[in-house]
């Protein structure tokens, strides 16, 4: 069987390009006594890639020059060797951005159920799930009419983030970059509003859309945006930090970008709070129940953003960075053979 | 009944000078129906006074020219037309700068046990023991074996956390200003270190005396000094805001300081929480009778520092701004007559 894999053909200079990756085709090995093959059906690429591909710090979890790229990835077995492991069996978890790939066990894998939708592992029953979540309803604890403000509202997390908080009886409202982008928000995932951080007014747009100011800021972004959140923030408010797409745009990694709201903590009596998923996955099938219920209620879009064909794996993981797409973006790769 | 008061003289230019307020004395108007006479017996010059003797925009809960500065205060009942307080009667609350107030009503005030120091609602009893007890106990939530870092360590404030930290089985590291109250600290309050922030090896100091990193930061100044304490936080770390201290030496008290932790919040899933000790009042009597007996126990020392004589209260409130003194400044007027 010959198959191919993407790989790491130069370090980026600033964001990736398409450039920087390339795609190779190589014979499989023979299957090892006790080794299974994987198929894999579709891989997400995710933003946490693009620290891996820098030199520097991060160094010892990154990607060296002629490696494959990895992401989280879910596959089907297709021969076995190992007894453990039977044909037709579906995965997710960590794999490389490769069509097949050789495994020797399951360890840091994760069975799919195959009655739900193949790709769900990916974004709203995987890490983007649970990130909604345990952030929104553990940490932020969101209360019937509060006003929740979410950031990268049209990404992966953001858009679930929004709609839990819909189904949590709130106020919402998202932040995201481009009028096309925040009309969609609005209209297909049932947000109350949504604003383009990139106009000039928006932070009197922002401040307009929460009149009576906001309770929860779950935070996707880092860096600037929270200027305009912070002063709009009503008492025992939550401050939500989820993640730092604004710091993956930058060269250092170590910079630690901190915005002037000590006041703002102290006299408003807000509680700031960050939390890493990693910590969280106990709570994973939790979630995986929950979050499919209200799925399957009709209250909950799957916020997915589909490309057909494993080469495009590069472009599409380069135009999600553009912050071209809504939700998850995931590239389909095959069908399953055995289902 | 000729009675001596402190008025706001002029406007202080920076941090007051005891030439910014002036005494004054005056004959007592006749009690009119319905009214009583309170004696003082102590006073605490606190901090929040410096943001209400400057105009702009605290200006409406500002001290105008001419007007009696106030402060919490004990005093006792000596002379009363109200058929509901009696004389002898204890009452603390906020006060004018006076050797006597007259009051209809004790809307505001609460009764002083007359069996515990009379001096103790103005600091262990009172507002500084809750502010200790709500902030490490409820927010912050101390683990045996944690270490806690507590600034203004040597503050009427710092010296209660210090020592609760401490009862509740935490290796504790004060900050302070000063090489004297850093021994003192140590020497009569038993934290088990404390560093001088203004010596120059300070962040290295910190570093070496929290071997096993920092599980809570329990700021009372904002300001810089965070920023030699957030590398050190460890993972699900707290950092409770209760104070900014160093805002009050600020001209412009809008001014937003912030810190450069946003990434560090994230990775090390910190919480960071800002609390008014106003939010919390209705747990004062849990807090006094905890605090009470552990202080009956010998696990809790006062941390008070009395200044005599009303005259000086101008003095020992701008020394206390320079943090000349350990523990809660306490001017001592006059013992109670009836007790």
């Amino acid at each position: 069987v010959r198959s191919r894999s993407i790989v790491l053909r130069r370090r980026p200079n600033g964001l990736p390009v398409t450039d920087d990756f390339e795609l190779v085709e190589a014979q499989l090995p023979a299957l090892g006594d006790g080794a299974f093959l994987a198929r894999l059906l579709s891989i997400g690429p995710d933003a946490g890639v693009v620290s891996r591909l820098r030199e520097g710090a991060n160094y010892r979890a990154g990607i060296a020059i002629g490696e494959v790229i990895g992401s989280n990835g879910v596959a089907e077995v297709i021969a076995t060797r190992n007894q453990d492991v039977e044909v037709g069996r579906l995965l997710y978890g960590p794999f490389g951005w490769r069509e097949h790939e050789i495994r020797e066990s399951v360890d840091g894998l994760f069975d799919v159920d195959p009655a739900r939708p193949l790709t769900a592992p990916l974004g709203l029953l995987g890490l983007h799930g649970l990130t909604a979540y345990v952030g929104l309803l553990e940490i932020a604890k969101p209360r019937p009419g509060e006003t929740v403000v979410v950031s990268a509202a049209a990404g992966a997390v953001g858009l679930i983030v929004g709609q839990l908080a819909k189904i949590h009886g709130c106020r919402v409202v998202g932040i995201t970059g481009g009028p096309e982008k925040a009309r969609r928000v609005v209209q297909e995932f049932g947000l109350d509003a949504c604003v383009d951080y990139r106009a000039a007014e928006f932070p009197a747009q922002l401040s307009e859309l929460c009149p009576e100011g906001v309770d929860i800021y779950f935070d996707n972004v880092g860096g600037d945006i929270q200027d305009a959140v912070v002063p709009l923030f009503n008492s025992f408010g939550r401050f939500v930090i989820c993640g730092r797409i604004a710091l993956t745009r930058l060269t250092n990694m170590e910079l630690d970008v901190g915005r002037r709201d000590y006041n703002t903590v102290l006299v408003k009596e807000l509680r700031k709070e960050g939390f890493l998923v990693y910590s969280h996955l106990h709570r994973l099938r939790e979630a995986q129940e929950h979050l499919w219920r209200w799925h399957s209620e009709g209250r909950l879009e799957l916020p997915e953003s589909i490309v057909e064909g494993f080469e495009r794996l590069p472009e599409a993981f380069v135009g999600m960075l553009a912050g071209e797409n809504i939700g998850r973006r995931i590239v389909h790769i095959a069908d399953p053979e055995h289902r």
